[in-house]
């Protein structure tokens, strides 16, 4: 099997703006990214491959290989997936509070695609045994139409059902969970920027 | 072991008030709570009880011991963990994705405390085998709180980690949640108000 990590870093998570700089935002984008090939490492996963648009970002990585393709998301996805030999993990690279314990529980799951939801319907990752039977469609509600695909081509989903795996890094309040639940590099950098505030009974991030 | 369901009807969920009047989230509780104890039934726990400032909803209750104290939610709960002579299992009301099975994993830990985080640093289930030994604190960020208790009490923590059971329903996107990923009277009574719509990539509810 494989991994594959779609990975932007131009202009990446524009709905952080309101509390990270588009420079802040960028580098936090690496770090995560470096957390994610550095999980999949460590569950055991030997081949990792970047799939980006653009040579931006990962000029200097050595720890898994760039593809370039400037097609959008879904097309891109689906090419590799047509030219796959063997299982393959989508891994979206916003996942720093993934760990291989999830990716050993994901590759050990028997049915012939599985998946882990994200919040409002995402997809966070997507383990596919035959992806040359398999066609991604990311965006929108993305976790009940990757549940359809599976199904339209008679094969079987598995939902992977993980609160840590299921934080997407997208939002302001996404970095609250990462304060809370995280660990490494992308909860450093934003621990330095931002502490957790109590207010009206919830936990909001206040600027250092 | 037992479980006892924090539970208000009166007013209930005012951060859902943008979408459902005051009558629809006092039914939509309900709902939730007769939901959550028939989950736990079917995991095969025989005491269930629900803790309540009123009476108010819980008139014809016969699936489960109310025990009235008009208290606040901590104290009326510490109050209820130091009588209590056998592990318990606080489970909150609004948790219609939470399932029997999660129940069977939750009791099935090894650790002195579990707990089931829920979004911004919430704590949804906290199962205590000695409870005489433990406090609760909730609302702010409980989940860091209940940790800490538990550490300052000698006492060790497992994490139960889960999308579905991390889903309490306060706000609107989580009605997203329960419309996706849910199933039962709950996620009936709001697909008959709402359907799910795609905009700018994102889902969101729409009214019916």
């Amino acid at each position: 099997m494989k991994a594959v990590i779609p990975y932007k870093k131009a202009g990446a998570k524009s709905r952080l703006s309101p509390v990270l700089s588009l420079e802040e935002r960028e580098e936090l984008v690496e770090l995560m990214l470096n957390q994610v090939i550095d999980t999949l490492k460590e569950a055991g996963i030997e081949t990792i491959d970047i799939l980006s648009p653009s040579m931006y970002g990962l000029e200097n990585m050595t720890k898994a290989t760039v593809i370039l393709d400037r097609n959008d998301l879904n097309e891109a996805l689906n090419l590799y997936l047509e030219q796959a030999e063997e299982p393959v993990m989508i891994v979206m690279a916003d996942l720093p509070l993934l760990s291989p314990d999830h990716v050993k529980g994901i590759i050990s799951t028997e049915g012939d695609v599985c998946i882990v939801p994200g919040k409002g319907g995402g997809t966070n990752v997507l383990f596919i045994k035959n992806p040359s039977d398999y066609r991604v469609r990311y965006y929108g509600s993305s976790f009940l139409t990757h549940c359809s695909i599976a199904e339209e081509a008679g094969q079987n989903v598995e939902i992977y059902d993980s609160f840590l795996a299921g934080i997407d890094i997208d939002e302001p309040e996404d970095l609250v969970e990462l304060l809370i639940h995280g660990s490494g590099a992308s909860k450093e950098y934003i621990s330095k920027k931002f502490r957790l505030e109590i207010s009206r009974g919830r936990v909001r991030l206040a600027p250092i």
